[in-house]
C-alpha cells in the first residue's frame, strides 16, 4: 500500500480561512441534507487525557476519513502540541488507505471557519466589535475567520491570565490589518461587542448574563465533554441556539448536556442546524434584535472536506509504502 | 511528529505463530477482566464495500490503538486485498500519535492466534482430524493456528471452488509437516473431523448439522455482519457457545443476531467468554462429549497486544515526521 503523507506546513499553504469557509459551508449543508454518514465519534480516556476517533464518509467526495485527535492537557508544559492529531483517508472505491493528512492545523483552520459561516450567517452585517475568550491552539484561527467575514474595528482579548492576552495580540497583530486588537480589557466592554467567540477549556461559564449585550451574537466552540459549558444557563435560555449537527451536539456539547441535567431544558427544546439556514437561503440582518449562540463540537465531516480539497489540489509532502 | 512504520513483513518476521497465541491469551484474559478499553466498533459503508474502526486502550501496555480496515470484496479482481488495513496507535503519556502498523497480515494472524487459544480450550486434547472451510486471506492462518495446537493427522479443506481448495492445499504445504492436507473432500468426512474452522464470507451455514459429529469444536470466525451466518441455528442450538467478547457478539454476530431475530434464543441464553475458561483455569478434555462452538468477531484488543509486541521487539520498517 502507498500512502501519501501531507504535512501541516502543505495544509497552510493549501487552504486560505476564504476557501475553507466555502468548505464549511458545503459541510454543513451536507450535513443537513444528509448527504454524509458521520457517526458519533469514540472516546478513550485514561489519567493524561482523551483520544478521539471520528469516522466520516462523503460519497460525493468519494473518501473515507477518520480524524484521530487527542486533548493531553499536560502536553503544554512538555512544549508539545495539547490537541495532536492526524487524519486517516481510505479511498471510497477500493477502501485501502491512501493518506495520511496532520490534523493539528487542519482543526484550528475548519473550526475557525465554522465560526466564519455561523458569524457571517447570524452576526450583524454591520458588526464592528467583536471579543476572543482564551488564546490557546484555537484562537488565532477564530480571530482570522471572524476577521473574515466581519469588518471588525476592535477584538477584545481576554485571557485567564493577562499576559497570555498580550501574547496573543503581539502575535497576531500581522492577521488584523487596521482592526485593533485589544489585550486584557475592562470587562465592562464586553456590553458593547456585537460578536463573542469563546474557544477555551473552561469548565464555567466565562462571562455572565448581565455582562454582555442582548442581541449580540455568540460563538462557543471551546471546552470539550458533556461536563464543560463556556455559556452560562440564563445566557443560553436567553438566547435562539443554532449547533453544527443537532444529534452530536445533544449527545456531547457540555452547554446543552449541563441544561439537561439541570432539568432546564424546556419541553419545546429544539435548536436549529447551520446548514439548514444555509439550506433556506437565510440572509444576515443588517442590525439584530436578539441574541443568537452557535454551539459546535465540531464535526468530521469539516475534516473530510478540507482532506479532499487538499487531495484535489496539492502535491503530498511525502509518499511511504507500507 | 514522528511516526514510525512497520510493515507486514516486520511484523511476520517479529511475531511467531505460537507468540501470537500467547499473546492472544492474554487479550482474552484482560477483555475478561476489563483492564482494556474496547468500545463497540464503528461501522461506515457504502455500495463497493465496508471500513471498520476498531479503537481499543490498555493502560497496561501503554498505548491507544485503532485499527482502520476495510472489507471490499471487489478488490479481489483488481489483484488488491479485499481486507486492506492499518493500525495507528498513540501514546498513552502524550496522547501523540506515534505509529502505523500494517493491518492486513496482523489481523489474519491475531485472528488465527484465536482461533489457536480456543481450539486449545475446547477441542479433544488427542484430536487428529480437522476440516477448514475457506481459502481466502484468512485461512492459512487459521490452519497455522489449529495445527500449532494439535497434532493432526488430516485437514480437510473445503471451498466453494474446488479449484481454490486445490491451490490453497499446494500452497500452504510448507506449513503442515507430515499432516496431510485433503482438498475438496468427500463431504461425508466431516462427520469424522474433531475440529472444524469456519473462514469464509457466506451468508448462510456452510454446513448442515447432520453432516458434524455431535461431540466436533468448530471456530466460526468468518461471515462479517449480523445477517450472516456460518452455522445453521440448528448447530448453535446443539452447541455450548464461547465468544472472544460477549458484549460485541452478542450486538455484531451473525450467528446470535439471525438467532435473536428468529426468535430462537432460549430466555436463559447465555454466552462464555473464552477469557472466563482462560481464568478459571480450565483444561482442554481428552475426549470431548459436548460439541463446542467459538464464535468471533474480531477484537481491537488482539491487535492491541500484537502492536505493543512489536513496539517492544522490532525497529521500525521506516519512520516519517508529519
Amino acid at each position: 500500500m502507498k500512502i501519501d503523507v501531507i504535512s501541516a506546513e502543505t495544509v497552510q499553504n493549501s487552504i486560505s480561512m476564504t476557501r475553507a469557509i466555502e468548505l464549511m459551508r458545503d459541510a454543513y449543508l451536507a450535513l443537513t441534507r444528509k448527504e454524509v454518514d458521520v457517526p458519533l465519534r469514540t472516546t478513550l480516556v485514561n489519567e493524561n487525557g482523551t483520544v478521539l476517533y471520528k469516522p466520516a464518509y462523503s460519497d460525493s467526495e468519494k473518501i473515507f476519513c477518520a480524524k484521530i485527535v487527542s486533548v493531553f492537557p499536560g502536553n503544554a508544559s512538555q512544549g508539545l502540541a495539547v490537541c495532536p492529531g492526524v487524519i486517516i483517508v481510505n479511498s471510497a472505491e477500493t477502501g485501502m488507505p491512501v493518506a495520511m493528512v496532520e490534523a493539528g492545523y487542519l482543526t484550528a483552520l475548519r473550526t475557525g471557519a465554522g465560526t466564519g459561516v455561523a458569524t457571517d450567517l447570524l452576526s450583524a452585517r454591520d458588526a464592528k466589535i467583536a471579543a476572543l475568550f482564551g488564546t490557546g491552539g484555537q484562537a488565532r484561527h477564530q480571530l482570522e475567520a471572524m476577521l473574515a467575514v466581519r469588518d471588525l474595528e476592535t477584538v477584545f482579548v481576554f485571557s485567564k491570565k493577562s499576559e497570555n492576552a498580550r501574547r496573543f495580540c503581539e502575535e497576531n497583530r500581522d492577521l488584523v490589518g487596521n482592526c485593533q486588537l485589544v489585550a486584557d480589557p475592562d470587562r465592562a466592554e464586553l456590553k458593547r461587542c456585537e460578536v463573542i467567540t469563546t474557544a477555551t477549556t473552561s469548565p464555567t461559564a466565562v462571562f455572565s448574563d448581565e455582562e454582555i449585550s442582548a442581541n449580540c451574537h455568540i460563538n462557543a466552540i471551546g471546552a470539550l465533554g458533556k461536563d464543560r459549558t463556556e455559556l452560562s444557563h440564563q445566557t443560553l435560555l436567553g438566547s435562539r441556539i443554532f449547533v453544527d449537527e443537532r444529534k452530536a451536539c445533544l449527545a456531547e456539547a457540555g452547554e446543552i448536556c449541563l441544561m439537561r441535567k439541570a432539568g432546564l431544558l424546556p419541553e419545546d427544546f429544539r435548536v436549529k442546524e447551520i446548514g439548514e439556514l444555509l439550506a433556506s437561503g437565510h440572509t444576515p440582518p443588517v442590525s439584530k434584535t436578539e441574541r443568537t449562540i452557535f454551539i459546535s463540537v465540531g464535526n468530521a465531516i469539516q475534516d473530510l472536506v478540507c482532506v479532499a480539497e487538499l487531495l484535489r489540489t496539492s502535491k503530498p509532502t511525502q509518499t511511504f509504502q507500507i
